[in-house]
């Protein structure tokens, strides 16, 4: 194989430029790095521990010379030539410039760029290599693509539809965030809805009415079952071992909307016995939210490698590589033990969030409500704060807001919304006819000791403020009333 | 208003750091600079001439310091709150990680991201800019879409058929690039190929058989009417003024994949005089290949604003800032004059090597193929060489990619393929029925006048040591016989 | 004063751009940001806390922009007018180009480089905070020279010979380290050695003969008293109070080598009470050694200001303003608390250190020297390895050396040395009639506990294997005479 | 020799990664760099045409790489481990952190660092071929400093003193510059000035006073003969071949001060021939003034290449690298073509700044001084403006300064100072009892035609301006009269 980026292979260094014995030491000190590039393509295993900065550049330059568009004498004759105009550009990507896929296969190697096939297909393989390590062993494939969670979802969905030309229905276990639905009307299908059970104080999936539907609808006319593994408390994870069973028992595709599941140990096993005992065929992840990278793309993953490549192949295009980089140099930057101590600190927060809400709640009259099978976010009732005024509780989300917390929610009832012709009664809450509002806050991944106690502090001085001014209109209203 | 960025007002710089005559001098120089931000913020056009570096740099780290990830106290208790774990990735995004859009809608304002907000936005206004002032002074809108051509094409299908779910055709002017049909099918529409007219040695649209089309198959049964600008030789540009009529006419939405065509001066007046006499909803066109990029998003643009907001509200997510942050450093880079000259000696440099390559065909038995309406791309036959082997051209492909020329294409006869369930014969050809092998280049923006003559040294090299192999084997044929 | 960087101030942002209530979000958060900035550039204090990198380089960029050479509409017309050829070189200095000072005065402002004057003073005033909060309140001034520690010590003695014209002597006591010796006859003075007193193992001054030489060679004939405050076990610091006392009895200057004597609080206090009770005019510190910048530059302090304009003033020509860069942008990224957190750390590594030795040496026949006013520096006997064949010894320090261990020497009997003339009989050893090798190990500032326990894992192998040879070859040589 | 870098010697990639035919046509690419980089270092030539950003930060990384603080595993137990505890200031340095020599040594090789020994010696190699190239093929060598020039020519004085310890006169033709003459005071010896002889309008070197000083000083009490070659006009470059004929006869040192002599090919020559009749010891120049890097190096170049190490041995310490760096990352970007080029454009610029200062005088009454030997600067008379009222005139400096003209110097008669106890009479004007003032522009390299023809604009104005306000105050001081 020739030769391809700088070393001292076929170089006789002169004695006038260094000595000889200082050289070899400096020379031997790049063994362990030429054996970690070796074995990372050679087995596509992520480190066990995370590579520094200068190794990844390294890596990811040497990949980049690969592509035509820095071939020194390249001649494009073509209409497309990865040129790029602004060198602040260029020098962001590496100078890579060509994307990933060929059109129509974002999973095929892409003949101008050496390159940025190799980046893409190694980042897969790193991806997958986390997947199952994390423990999800029976894992068969997985890519990313480089859009939002729900167009991917809807790529999957467009994918299956290829397969059942006839079928437009998608069973859809309800929660309220708009893009997971969307991505189903996007996609030109129907969705049905299948409310949550009320359970006590938590949400959990309808099995039951999936089955009747199943029936009532009929099989041929139904795409796929669609559900969701991670979500705002008070609901629960979507019961995906009962579904991959009814799933596996129609033989009806079955999608996982995983958003932020990969993160939370407990979902990554629900997600590998559910396909045991059933049928998942594809489950999507976000990428920003589990691996730390910026917002842009998302992992479609399967336990059957085949059903994959259709995925790939109805992406319409060359896609962007950009956000397989960011994955690349994160996964490697953490290695797999970053990416476990990642985890674990996740899941000491989480415990440390509850736990602490559970005291601020019990101080206030307030509860935590219980959705045991959440391990990512937490629910607290704001009833005594609302008392009759619920409405007015949306202002305790901007205080909060206004004082650096983000991704805290207010949700109060009423709030109804049309999303594409479809209606949602209280929005926000998974359900209908919600009587109690609540506040919902996460443990993340990336989340830290420091975040979550300063949140208290913020959250305490917020709910002070706000009963006072409630109270003091109490009061300016018996006044009133009074005189 | 507050402040925000570092800067002098309040600070009192003693003495004793530097004298005040010295510092005012300093200072008095930022005025230009400051000038051209309030400029650019305020009315939001392409500036004429292109900033340095620092000052496109100093814009996006303001920028980026209005995200909530980036503010010093954050508190995050969300699921998403835009935490990057590898410090290389946030430097190369200059610590954007929220995404634009909101889920649901690509073109919302992200509560968390005020940034990222003004930059999504400030990118599609300076795009808009650019597009009127090249000959569109009739666009309407623009935004930009962070994925390829082809899946932005499908974005825009699945729009429409939000206002036509009846509706089930595509009538598409046959172009012979996958992936501009494959956004038929992944929207899960029904393609109607409508094959092109050969005229003499050009292929141009058969306006005709889209009439009797849209007369068989009934107006409320069409989605739209779909057509090509830019192309290879010896296809033309589609006669977007005759379908646009149609489309007036009839009130079927018209798409026109426009995917490099903002860099040709000609196809642009086409466009803005097509909307004059007729009717075109989007046109949608490669952001790396008109605005020198990398690969990964796509311009949808409008000569109506309102229909602009139904495709951005079906893309289901948050989407990646990251394309819009290259195009709106590279616009920044160029300046008005900047791109302008880059279309100028675009423009020159297609003649320079159309002339070039009639020299090379004349000397060589060859014609360069008229398509008198394409003005990026070329062909020439291919005959001579060919002779009665002709698949064995191919290999002319090759040997020009080995050494270093990219885009040239080898068009031959029999190359049938089948997507998506659809045949098509002589793919790569736009037609079927093809005789003759050719070769296509092109002369996209950007390439240089050294790369075309270094292309005619190579090709008159490959030709030579083509035409010497063939004919060895046709004397050693003619010998082997002869014995 | 006028407005110099991008702010908001003057610019009205539209809402089409970003709705106003993100927008103030986002600005409210720039103000710690502001403030910082307005701090530090007021009160000139070494900032509590560590500064993100973001806004160390805003404020660096700042600086920059205020230098003639980034005006946008500069004309040069003079013969240096810091034009950079190479855009990475630009880059890498944040385009700063002028350097610093004057010709012939490196502390003056220099009129075409506001930032420069700005960055250079401003870093020298964070260093004098930071010497004096780590326990030399007395420091009355200080800066930095963008030379060597051998050079700047020169560049003192020359600023010393410029008030003392007829002196030429140079009353030196003895360490081993060369540049510290050659500071002298670079200056083209004469040095007049004070040999160590020898006392128990370790080696102290001799602060007798020192009055002594003051008596018989005259005190108008000596330029300077010349100590040095951090050197190689067993040579302890100097009894600087001592020779501080003569100097303040004799009226002549004294000048202190504190190489890497900033990073040592017991170093520090000894400055400040010698001061105290004596005389020191200049302590002249390595800032790689100290302030964990790449090497290149000195800082000179004194404890009283106005003799420091002689050093300045005695620098011919513009200096370097790169050094001053690195400096800033450590101590602002390191705060006040990161540099004492990173000496805390030294101290308790040094015991750690100095701990394993004494086991290391007494399971082994060996001895940790004494030096207990060496908190810097340990030494350990090689008496058992080394036997009868002591040069045999050195091969010890290249076996560690190949291991990747830097820094630990091997100092054995009988290495005599000429150096501009002056032989050192045993140099390295700070002494003549050396009798016993011995290994010297430090524990510098930022050296880590992974690193000493690596340490220990390689000597003890080391020493195993010499030990095996060793027995090898006085078995094969018992063997030999036997025979 | 053992492998260094990323490579894919040894690795076998597998298909799944990337397809073979693909991977070859990337790996074929890279021969023509891994070429340049075998060139470089075993000719140590400078490339002929200037390399890529890519191609220079991957060697500089790959000689990063080499030094021991960067080696994976590194145990640092000594005093100076190159640790570096900025994140940005590492990253601005690629790295480097240890500097450049031993301490004493400056040219020697670094043990811990044999990248930077690399780095240093390598840029040495290509400024001194490029020095050859220029036109001066009889240099020996040299080296460049991290000092500015006058720091550097003390180091060389002080390198002769060590030859000729009893000298201490250095006879020294005056230039008004201050840091050249501060060199000799800095070093502790006695200037002797030469006045310049006024020949017309220019100012020339005084042969024999020169000779008639060695003669009543005595040669052996002289250091050696310093001549400078750059300069403010109108005193002209030195009679360098008359005084090192002198140099030569009496066997005394000549030093050259060729500051910014490199630029211009007239100065080359000299030089160059000079050299061949008569003795020339070193000629010192600025790295940035030459090569277009920021302030802080200065080159040492002689004919003779023993000598050179005489000034690298008084160098006391290790010195920083970052200089060569610069210097070398500069003369890569540029290659031989491409400093040819500045060098050439630079030479028509001084042409064109003449002529049109010549138009300039003429058409306001007013003569460019004649200085036919100096290529570089240019002086023209401001009589007419000035009549009287001549300290004014200075006011000229001022507007030019406040319009954004660096570099332009107002001399006027009267202006006196002491240097370190020497007195110069109209100084700034090389001579005593000048009677006209007048302006200094110079033509330097880099300067462009735009910056010419802008600067003519901005003096156009500001004579006008000045000559109105003059007029306005003569008239004012009529009226006065005659009320």
């Amino acid at each position: 194989m020739t030769q391809s980026q700088m070393n001292f292979n076929n170089v006789n260094i002169p004695e006038k430029l260094v000595p000889d014995n200082y050289l070899q030491l400096g020379l031997a000190a790049q063994r362990s790095k030429q054996r970690s590039f070796k074995e990372l393509l050679e087995k596509r295993k992520l480190p066990e521990n995370g590579w520094s900065d200068e190794r990844i550049e390294e890596l990811v330059h040497m990949l980049a010379s690969l592509d035509s568009n820095n071939y020194p004498h390249k001649v494009g004759l073509g209409e497309r030539e990865a040129r790029i105009a602004c060198k602040l550009v260029a020098r962001r990507h590496y100078n890579f410039g060509h994307g990933i896929g060929r059109s129509g296969d974002i999973l095929e190697a892409q003949p101008k760029a050496a390159g940025s096939t190799l980046l893409a297909r190694l980042t897969n393989a790193l991806i997958l290599d986390l997947i199952r390590g994390i423990g999800l062993p029976s894992c068969a494939g997985c890519f990313l693509v480089p859009m939002c969670t729900g167009m991917t979802l809807t790529l999957c969905l467009q994918s299956l539809r290829k397969r059942r030309p006839g079928a437009k229905y998608v069973l859809w276990s309800r929660i309220d965030q708009k893009s997971c639905f969307k991505a189903i009307t996007a996609a030109g299908l129907e969705p049905v809805v299948i409310p949550c059970l009320i359970q006590g104080e938590s949400l959990n999936t309808n099995v039951d009415l999936f089955r009747e539907k199943i029936k009532s609808l009929g099989v041929d006319s139904i795409l796929c079952l669609y559900t969701t593994t991670s979500c705002f408390a008070p609901r629960n994870i979507d019961d995906i071992a009962e579904v991959s069973k009814l799933s596996k028992q129609w033989q009806i595709p079955h999608l996982v909307n995983n958003a932020y599941g990969l993160q939370a140990k407990e979902i990554v096993h629900q997600l590998e016995s559910a396909n045991r005992v059933g049928r998942i065929d594809f489950f999507v992840q976000s990428s920003d939210k589990n691996l730390l990278v910026p917002v842009g793309s998302a992992i479609v993953a399967s336990f059957n490698e085949s059903v994959l490549h259709d995925v790939a192949s109805t992406y319409a295009g060359r896609a962007s590589g950009s956000q397989s980089l960011d994955v690349l140099m994160t996964l490697l930057s953490l290695g797999r033990n970053g990416f476990q101590l990642l985890m674990d600190q996740r899941g000491e927060n989480f415990i440390y969030l509850r736990e602490n809400l559970r005291k601020f709640a019990e101080l206030r009259g307030e509860i935590v409500l219980d959705s045991r099978c959440n391990s990512i976010s937490l629910a607290i009732t704001l009833a005594t704060m609302a008392g009759d005024q619920m409405k007015s509780i949306t202002q305790l989300g901007s205080m909060l807001h206004m004082r650096g917390v983000s991704g805290a929610r207010v949700i109060v009832p009423g709030q109804n919304k049309t999303i594409d012709g479809h209606e949602f009664i209280d929005f926000g809450s998974h359900r209908n006819n919600l009587q109690v509002p609540y506040l919902t806050v996460a443990a993340g991944i990336g989340i830290t000791r420091e975040e979550i106690d300063k949140f208290f502090d913020i959250f305490s001085k917020c709910w002070r403020q706000l009963f006072q001014t409630k109270n003091d209109k109490t009061m300016s209203l018996l006044e009133t009333t009074i005189k």
